[in-house]
């Protein structure tokens, strides 16, 4: 073996325990994708570099190059090829060559590791897992879709325990009609000041605008513009009384209304408006989302996107979209690392079958054989050890039962509360709750996160 | 956008259908994976590349190396890092890191994707999935895991169609006993050069054992040995006639007669020893498997994997284990690819909900929370056309069922018998054969495979 082995900075791994709590969260996600009909796609891992860097964003984004060792630094025969950054990209890429074979409005989703060289830090990570949802179509995309995605996220969210949480909502319309009504001519260029919000301070975005020709008036449109907030549609009228005209302004509003009347309906108490939400990528047109932890706003968001016009063309055809990403690998940073969710056990095994001596274990693996054609996880006992020492075995690994074959019938132990029964393998099922591991919550106390009372 | 979009040769990507179909055979590999007792643990796509070259084989490997693109030519400031080639050697690796907080024997399984860049050629790709489970201990296995891992794989094929197949199996000590027995001192060079048999023929193998000293006698013997068969033990009275004495030999008959023995009672049929494997990296101790397809041995293996006393160790503690690889891209390239396999529809979706008009598709949202909220697969049609076109929509996406909200209550479809009955949203299931896709498997005649008789 070769180099001493250490971790790498920014790649996580899992223990078996929270690599468990992991799939548990994975599998939510993937299953109400599925439920709100979201089919699913895998990407290759690299795409030309040329794609890659072709975003507007490539400084920001940190490329993994790829190359076979093998060519030598002389052989350029290959394509340059890098790993990909994130899904929306590769999807990009894949609805062009293969626009022939799918049928629009495609719904897909996607949960694939994804590369970035940035420094590592809290949340961040060189190695990544995305859950994308993205709806698109050929031509026209109707504007239900935008409301639509918030229902899949709202339903992901309240299948798992991460505490209270906000999506944030806007529509890029709103501050593009609100600017223009204003007389601003560089909508793009005040967007990009005003998403520094956040960052910067009120103070630091109005002297950004006045720096860029801004007159005082606009600035303080702007600034009004941006701390507008409501849980409904109240956003409408505060925008109006700021007194500014457009058409485009009023279309923003009306969608940004659908939008929340819509989640309200269907996913009350998650969804805010939000008009200094923009989003730093230029290609978002419509509706723009953003999720943050209510007790920790400042770990980022943790699930974003919105509504893109032409994300995918060909010169043909346009493919205009709209699309969420769940920050898996971010999310988990917090909930796992940070917090202590964890899984009840450490093995997916619910049963494990005691061997009473080497000569019998066929007849234990024989038990094993029954219990998993029935669907339970079963592990055999690796050695015919003292049966104390086999039940430790067990509870080292949060295994719930032990079964006992023997030639007077079968006895089954909850090794939790000591309970041995007479059991038939043949029919025996453990309680529904013990049958997989299930997620468990830290403590609120221990960890200072709030309870989650949406379950 | 930049470069053309085009497919790169030995990176396979599906169409939503074919997705699905993979999909229900990586769920389907891992929950037999979990009900034998097995964790998952997923490992970074990267390893050092001192690691992976470490391994004795890096001429084959044709390992990628991966470099931040913002590094510049010059920068050597990180580690030398490559895309891992399997899921050996990570997890090797991940045993030494995490040994202190591992429980032993340690069972896990790791689905994932690999990375060569050899030359892409039938069953054979750049990037592709691999199933492995490994049992991993401190010190020393026993040997009975040796048997239980092929009643893993057995139970895992039995739940696919995949065909006729067989798992050949052989124990290294076999052929090193034997050899010894025969007063040939190159165990090594002999067990490689009769692992050439099925390229080269038994005229070439006894050629090179001869140029590499074998006597005639020997050479004889070697080649009578490796042609023996059998499925059940039989192949140890066979042995026995060639009439060679060893210690490891008498080991190693004892060893694969009982791997046989527990196949044959737990997965009938499928296991025969067959004393010409080898398998060609040096790390296999013990019993070495092979699976073929029946109908195309000529394929390759379809499953592979081996004992090994020393993958891991870290000086101090030795880790040895057993360990079996499904090559999930290899079956399907096969399945899927060269025989059609696919999916029953190319989306979750068991319901699409008709929309009367767009005033009404709230009502229509409606109902598909309440099917979703029961674990119903639910798509509200994306615009309000004709019910005709609606139905037409549901039909090219293989969507068995469309449901019409009404006023005064609703009713569903089932668009291939054409009945329409009442039916509420709070109770209504759909037939437990439609509410997942399934696979569709080709009729045997136009694909020239052979039928399953394994269900």
């Amino acid at each position: 073996m070769a180099s001493k082995v250490t971790p790498i900075s920014g790649f996580q791994e899992w223990l078996p325990t929270e690599r468990i709590a992991e799939l548990i969260v994975l599998d939510t996600i993937r299953e109400v994708f599925e439920l709100h009909g979201f089919a699913s796609i895998n990407t290759r891992a690299m795409e030309p570099v040329d794609r890659l860097t072709g975003q507007g964003e490539d400084a920001d984004k940190e490329i993994y190059g790829v190359r076979r060792l093998a060519a030598g630094p002389d052989d350029t025969g290959d394509v340059s090829l890098g790993l990909h950054f994130d899904m929306t990209v590769p999807f990009a890429r894949y609805v062009l060559e293969n626009a022939g074979k799918l049928t629009f409005p495609f719904r897909r989703y996607q949960i694939q590791p994804a590369w970035r060289g940035e420094r590592p830090q809290r949340g961040r990570y060189r190695e990544f897992i995305q859950a994308d949802v993205d709806i698109i179509d050929e031509g026209r995309l109707p504007d239900h879709f935008e409301g639509e995605l918030l229902l899949v996220v709202a339903d992901v969210f309240s299948r798992l325990p991460i505490g209270d949480y906000q999506i944030h909502v806007n529509d890029r319309k709103i501050c593009e009609g609100f600017y223009l009504g204003l007389g601003i001519e560089d909508v793009t260029g005040t967007l990009r000041i005003v998403d520094k919000l956040d960052k910067i301070g009120a103070d630091g975005v109005q002297k950004l605008l006045l720096d860029a020709g801004c007159t005082p008036k606009q600035t303080d449109q702007c600034l009004a513009l941006a701390e507008i907030r409501s849980e409904d549609t109240g956003f409408v009228e505060q925008v109006r009384a700021l007194g500014v005209q457009h058409e485009l302004l009023d279309e923003g509003l009306a969608k940004l209304a659908a939008v929340i009347e819509v989640a309200n309906e269907h996913a009350p108490g998650v969804v805010v408006a939000d008009l200094r939400i923009a989003r730093g990528l230029d290609y978002y047109t419509g509706t723009v989302y953003e999720t943050m932890l209510t007790r920790d706003p400042g770990y980022g968001s943790i699930c974003s996107g919105g509504r893109y016009d032409a994300l995918a063309t060909d010169g043909k055809r346009t493919f205009p979209g709209v699309g969420i990403s769940i920050g898996v690998s971010r999310l988990l940073g917090k909930l796992i690392t940070e917090e202590g969710l964890t899984a009840s056990r450490e093995t997916p095994v619910a049963v494990l079958v005691a061997v009473t001596d080497e000569d019998s274990r066929p007849e234990s693996m024989r038990v094993a054989t029954a219990l998993r054609s029935r669907g339970i996880p079963t592990l055999v006992a690796p050695k015919a050890t003292k049966f104390g020492k086999q039940i430790q075995f067990a509870d080292r690994r949060g295994i719930p039962f032990v079964w006992f074959p023997g030639e007077d019938g079968d006895e089954v132990k909850d090794i939790r509360s000591g309970d041995q029964v007479p059991a038939d393998r043949a029919t025996w099922d453990p309680p529904a709750g013990d049958l997989r591991p299930s997620l468990v919550v830290p403590d609120v106390s221990s960890s200072g996160r709030k309870p989650n009372d949406r379950k």
